[in-house]
């Protein structure tokens, strides 16, 4: 593999390859941004990878007073599913667990589409032919009560169509404390990009993995080729002085979004990189052969 | 009903109604204390309800660097479910995405108990063969090969007998602000117990829920007798003057812990709540026909 | 004082009376942003009023890596003071204690303007003569060892002009935790804007206070006119109903923020305010003899 | 100097040289625990170090409601500083400035002595003459009008006789993030000991310094035995493989509680340390010509 530098980092010229998911957004209130972060904390919670977790999820980033249906401040969450059903179900099984429950929220549509998830249309059961359907032009909203009031929760949610799960970057250097300083860098430069989370804990990922396993019957096992421990085996890709690699996994509610959330963090990762023992960055894909995306490194140069 | 007295706010003569659980605990370890906390909050997040998630979650304590096995910062987390099974799946399935993934973490048993749950025993198969026992006098580990060196997971924790689920206080006052703050007070002091947690968001629940509902096939729907909207109607369990109620959950280790928590909780609250507008306490049950345990307010006044 | 409506609650037609001040700023980098944060968090303390602490400061925005000089996370920080040299003299000690003591920070200019505050150029000669000066383009920066490498710190900041200090606005509602909440929602979105800060323990002072006292010698004391235990009294500005007052106080680079730190409180303390018992918003003044600046309510309102 | 190993680590057979300072605690307590934390991270900002602070200051720790004198949340804060003077006019100013200022406070003596110093007694003079004593057995507080209800506030608080300040910890190895991890795993250790604080930004200085410099009139200046930028010049105290160095600092309201402070924080960096880059651990001291208490590391390695 030829590469490429970037801040005097190398940078293999290879890409992240990705797959399209469904995916939709809300935006959850509350009386204060404390509580808002409270429930969202809830929500996103063991959501970090598909397969495991049924959805990956992550806040996007805040929604001030004035952008919210209510006036009160607000966060916007992304979920990424398999399909319409899976984050469908997701959807109103997490609403219901985290934000119903949550003292002071509500929680609205944070995505258009014209396919449709119901949301308050479901959770709305909970009050027991109590609640009440209200109508602001064309958004509808339930009010369900609850004992610290009303849960206003909106009916329905829009699919975004064209996201895309598994934007990645890989970190390789000298040692661990350093590689998480500059995925903590690259992490938080990913996250401030519109439109894209992390799913991942600090969005990051230290176990990375390779499709199937040894022994038959494994979805997913260690990618060996990455893991220092097995630096001296056959298949490694790493060289001698690697000591330590990290991961980050982004997904997007579109291709530009994950691609501007990958050069961000690209940037900041090699502008910080050198102090802190990055040797090389590079990315996790199939050879192009189970993804429909494929975001080129040498393209987030610039 | 009677009624009781502390600290000069009305506390009624009943009990919270509460039932019994499969438990287990684990210490989750990393670099630092805020890489704990990150892989925590991920484990613990969307477990509010073992109904609704499987599985009820929450951090313990946190755990100081001399009393790790690895001498590095530490939190427990307790989990609630309903069999061993159902637990068991919840563990694994968590340890996995949460704390495999998360960087430097370690993961230990957190209970004793002559039934084990496997933990290490099910997540070193992502080790694809690479992985390699130890043990340590009568503990078992996995050294799991990952990206930033290796995934030490205890081989299996303890299931504690005796847990209970569902310990619970309702704070009832005049305004939304006042009784969330007088929850907020009441939920940290039953925090700092040991083996108890509070798995709703931040503690508190605002969706107080009756069994059933009035369409058949709903599991639970909104208790109208706590919702100040619904005051008017028959059936309502609050006078004039209460404009909001919320709740704490409270589940433990032992009857013992429950217990401890909620009188821990009702003295901050009562020794807060005058200058909140808290105007009553009480407690949630089922008039002792579902749950085996039953936590009597009278026994916690002194 | 006749008076104006917004979302339903009562403003008053008043004005917030406000004064110049010497201002600049500066723009802290570390290696991870939690770094920069714990930095900003000393350098920031103690700094609620010029009078008590000679400085009003406060994290006015983060600063991503592609902003910054050195491609790290950053928080970008404003200080307040009466006069040049005052204020260059409160910049350099709390540089000095508070950020080249923090580990892996930096220190940079985060205002242009003619006149000049000295920074590195002061907190060099820490280095003991092992300092070296750097030069980009326009600018100068001094390398200082220190235990963890090199504190790197720019030569100057520029001393903004036209700075002001004390915009306000108080809040009036029945009850302390509603106000409470308000008074948090009004101050998130009064930081939210840039080139503005406020520079009380969470953006919120509840000591308002009028100039001199009934005993000679005193600089400043309670604003008996609007303690709610001092309602009865001849003098007093607060209707029966009213049982709670905080006040946010807003210091901005120019007049224009603070305008718009104000507009963006006062809207959003409105839009949430019916449900939290708030009944009226009014601003602190001198009768327009003391400040060089009027921020007049009514022309907030759209 | 002759040398020890603690986990396979180097211990300089040295000793950590403090001083005797002037101590005082007080406990601040808040309608929840998020507002005393706001408030005591606004009182203990900006001192860092007596000399350029005028004062050092941190959270001991977490106290719970049912500790209280009110039942409220609070957090235990420790001042030390030269003299009884100093340390008074210290404490009179931040109380003034970040306690008082702050929604819902109120603060009380968190030390007992003889000797006294004034808190509300001063204090109150904001309320000009609207302020009201209260006696509680033996304790003297003050209520003081404003504008959320009163400021409660004891009459003062004791002076500490036998405080310590300047016990430290040095932590030597390969790499700048590697060490940082060890440190703030030690400064945890260490700040969970009770009466004891770490004044500097997360408990650790990197910007270790010496008496004195080499041209006149500097009170203190870089120690650049210990700066790794200038590890080849006579006089180092580094070896070729040490790439950086931070160091703790803890202050104490006895010189147990230093001591006690100064173990934790070595078993805790030491236990961690060899997969991050630690090499060796040291103390800074005068050669015992300043101070008047040693802590000899040799008496903690048990």
């Amino acid at each position: 593999m030829s590469s490429l530098t970037l801040n005097g980092i190398v940078v293999d010229d290879t890409f992240a390859e990705a797959f399209g998911m469904a995916a939709t957004a809300i935006v959850v209130t509350a009386a204060t941004r404390r509580w808002a972060e409270i429930a969202a904390a809830s929500f996103t919670g063991f959501a970090t990878s598909v397969i495991g977790c049924g959805v990956e999820a992550g806040i996007d980033r805040m929604v001030l007073p004035d952008e919210t249906p209510d006036g009160r401040p607000g966060l916007r969450i992304l979920l990424f599913g398999f399909d319409h059903e899976g984050l469908s179900r997701q959807l109103v099984r997490r609403v219901g667990q985290c934000i119903l429950t949550s003292p002071s929220s509500a929680c609205y549509a944070g995505a258009a589409g014209r396919t449709r998830l119901k949301m308050g249309g479901s959770v709305r059961h909970f009050g027991d032919g109590h609640e009440v359907a209200k109508r602001y032009g064309e958004r509808r909203f339930w009010r369900v009560p609850v004992m610290d009031g009303e849960f206003v929760c909106e009916h329905e949610t829009g699919l975004v169509e064209g996201a895309v799960g598994g934007g990645n970057l890989l970190f390789l250097g000298r040692e661990d404390a350093g590689i998480l300083a500059v995925a903590e860098v690259a992490a938080e430069a990913a996250a401030a990009v519109d439109d894209a989370i992390l799913p991942f804990p600090g969005g990051i990922v230290r176990s990375g993995s390779k499709v199937g396993g040894r022994s038959g019957g494994i979805v997913a096992s260690t990618n060996d080729a990455y893991c220092p421990t097995l630096k001296g085996r056959p298949g490694s890709a790493l060289s001698r002085e690697i000591g330590s690699v990290l991961e980050i996994v982004i997904d997007g509610l579109s291709s530009t979004a994950v691609s501007a959330a990958m050069r961000a963090a690209l940037h900041a990762a090699t502008s910080v990189g050198a102090a802190q023992g990055l040797l090389r960055v590079t990315a996790g894909n199939y050879g192009g052969r189970l993804g429909k995306f494929q975001f080129h490194l040498k393209d987030l140069l610039a």
